[in-house]
């Protein structure tokens, strides 16, 4: 068994944490001794233990010699739990309390350095005490399933995915509006996947008057993430499903600043809604770069899915505010519509924003294309 | 060796009559015998000998109890070339000129029946000789290599593919007619390679004046298509390549009816240019379909790639005149610009074109979409 195929198994076990660690980071570990697997951990909930405590509790067997493969650094200071690099240091002590550098865990092979700054230091303090350190094995998918947390611990803002069903030729809805369904069972499907996974979905007005939308992963299992929409003037009845149903509690409201003073915002929050003030650009549009600052921050959103409408989508790829893209590409042609990128004009094939594909594949009648945008290296 | 595994290398000897025998298939034809190939032929240049034919006298070793296994029925006519169907039984003939079910190829597995009425027949030939005939192995792909022969032998018009390079919103150039590069380098070279394959090339009068485009394989190997230019009022100069370079012999222009009698069309007849008259439709646009009808029959041309530009494009979609689709998506976003739909406005999803992916992946930067219409089934 490689490093590689150990880091595998600790990045596919990380992933049963997913909707449940966050703000905290997805982490997967295993220990292995002879060429095997002897026990496996991951973070499962946020304030619960770490992966690496995890794996060495429920190792049945000794670990005299073992090597711990983990996706993320071991953290090394106090936070909701003790540092593991001391659980890690613990398998090597002598009955008197001191190291023993040939007992316990031996080798300890890193997906990644932990990006927050507070939790640094683990691989020093590891190599210090004798053990054998190796660092990015699988450093890339480490990254990417820890995507949401890289980007909030060392930018305080979530990691924003736009997510979009259209044509062939671009278009989310036909020009009267039309949008259900453009793609079909097999993307929808997928489109709740992600809604499973992000801390929040945000939608605009218009989207809820329409729509009047759950915006819960119904087609899959999963729990139900925020609800954040979009309501300059607060002006929408409270009638619509995420500002009544059982899950209101876990909705925000975003506003002007001038709004989340008035009586409605009062309104709303003794329904437990959540109702944020933020400043209206000179277009009459909420600012979303102030709003991500503000849930990012104060609320510990680390992802947010952008679902639309066409204006919200379209407003968030003009101003760069998506880390990622997905589009699903129904084989159908409009002509005209409501397209995805209404807001923008590029004057020249040079000053139009770019993206790379880091995804394609089919879903079910529809393509899956995931994009990243390309900036400057 | 399956049945299967010989035909898929009769399919790919097959293709090394690709641009050379057209209007005939592409035909390929392997020889088996004791489980290994003892000979292989293909249908080289149109007018020359036919795969079996090839296959068998190229063989150097004994035919006796052989297998052909070949990706087209045997013809069972005379045409340029003596029917195949007489040279397998000549593998069995005795001295004296009688059958020997016994002697010489004693199966014959088939990709397809031949769909030219004038050539079928020969499995029945084969059968009533006392060989064993199998039918249908991998028929798909053996339409699919010759869907330009299947489309014009039974319906006298030539396969036409359309061929778009856009951006994630649909755009094949900006709204001031930019459009180099929105494809990269290895989606232009898959362009071309489309150029290598079919018998013309099809672009309107626009492009010619923005683009004097050249319209050869010349990233790949592989011979001039025919170029055709719509040119309702004859307009063009004929500085541009297409009616100057040493291929204008074998570009065709086409014009309305009345025009195709001026002296113009004299002059350009002069060169060396095929002028085709067609009607125009009450929208003032040559009828394309009937301009499709009049090469498929008059010139044998058996496919068109059509090119652009937009408008070009987008009437042959909104007339359910393409058979197939390639779309080169650049992962870029215009917001604004010319759409490859822009002649199109479906009012519904209900009567929005429908097409489905036949294959997709990459193309270096791109990703190479191909679609065929959803036809009622």
């Amino acid at each position: 068994m490689t490093d590689a195929d150990a880091m595998r198994r600790a990045l596919h076990v990380a992933l049963r944490g997913t909707g449940k660690v966050s703000p905290n980071p997805r982490v997967g570990c295993v220990l292995v001794r002879d060429g095997r697997i002897i026990s496996e951990g991951w973070h499962d909930h946020y304030g619960g233990i770490h992966a690496e405590v995890h794996a060495l509790r429920r190792a049945s067997e000794s670990l005299e010699g073992a090597t711990m493969v983990v996706t993320l650094e071991p953290c090394n200071h106090h936070g909701k739990q003790p540092p593991c690099t001391d659980a890690i240091l613990a398998t090597k002590q002598r009955p008197d309390g001191t190291l023993d550098p040939s007992r316990g865990i031996r080798r300890v092979v890193v997906g990644m350095r932990d990006p927050n700054p507070q939790a640094q230091g683990g691989i020093e303090r590891l190599q210090q005490a004798g053990i054998e350190v190796t660092v990015g094995v699988l450093e890339a998918e480490c990254r990417w399933i820890n995507r949401f947390f890289v980007k909030h611990v060392t930018t305080g803002m979530p990691y924003v995915i736009g997510k979009g069903a259209i044509s062939l030729d671009g278009f989310i809805a036909t020009r009267e509006g039309q949008s259900q369904w453009i793609s079909g069972e097999e993307a929808r499907r997928r489109a709740h996947a992600l809604r499973a996974e992000v801390d929040a979905v945000l939608v605009g007005r218009a989207t809820v008057e329409r729509d009047n939308p759950h915006l819960g992963p119904r087609l899959v299992r999963g729990r139900m993430p925020r609800r954040i929409v979009l309501d300059t003037g607060l002006r929408l009845s409270m009638n619509y499903r995420v500002l009544c149903d059982e899950h209101r509690m876990r909705t925000i409201v975003a506003t002007s600043r001038e709004r989340a003073e008035s009586s409605a915002a009062d309104a709303l929050r003794r329904e437990g809604i959540t109702v944020v003030g933020v400043s209206v650009t000179s277009a009459g549009r909420l600012a979303l770069d102030e709003l991500f600052v503000t849930i990012g921050k104060e609320l510990s959103i680390t992802s947010v899915l952008v679902e639309g409408g066409a204006q919200v989508l379209s407003w968030c790829i003009e101003h760069g505010l998506l880390d990622e893209l997905h589009l699903f590409v129904a084989p159908m042609m409009l002509g005209q519509g409501i397209s995805f990128t209404a807001a923008l004009s590029a004057q020249s094939l040079q000053s139009a924003p770019r993206w790379q594909y880091h995804a394609l594949g089919r879903a079910g009648d529809d393509t899956h294309l995931i994009l990243l945008p390309q900036r400057p290296s």
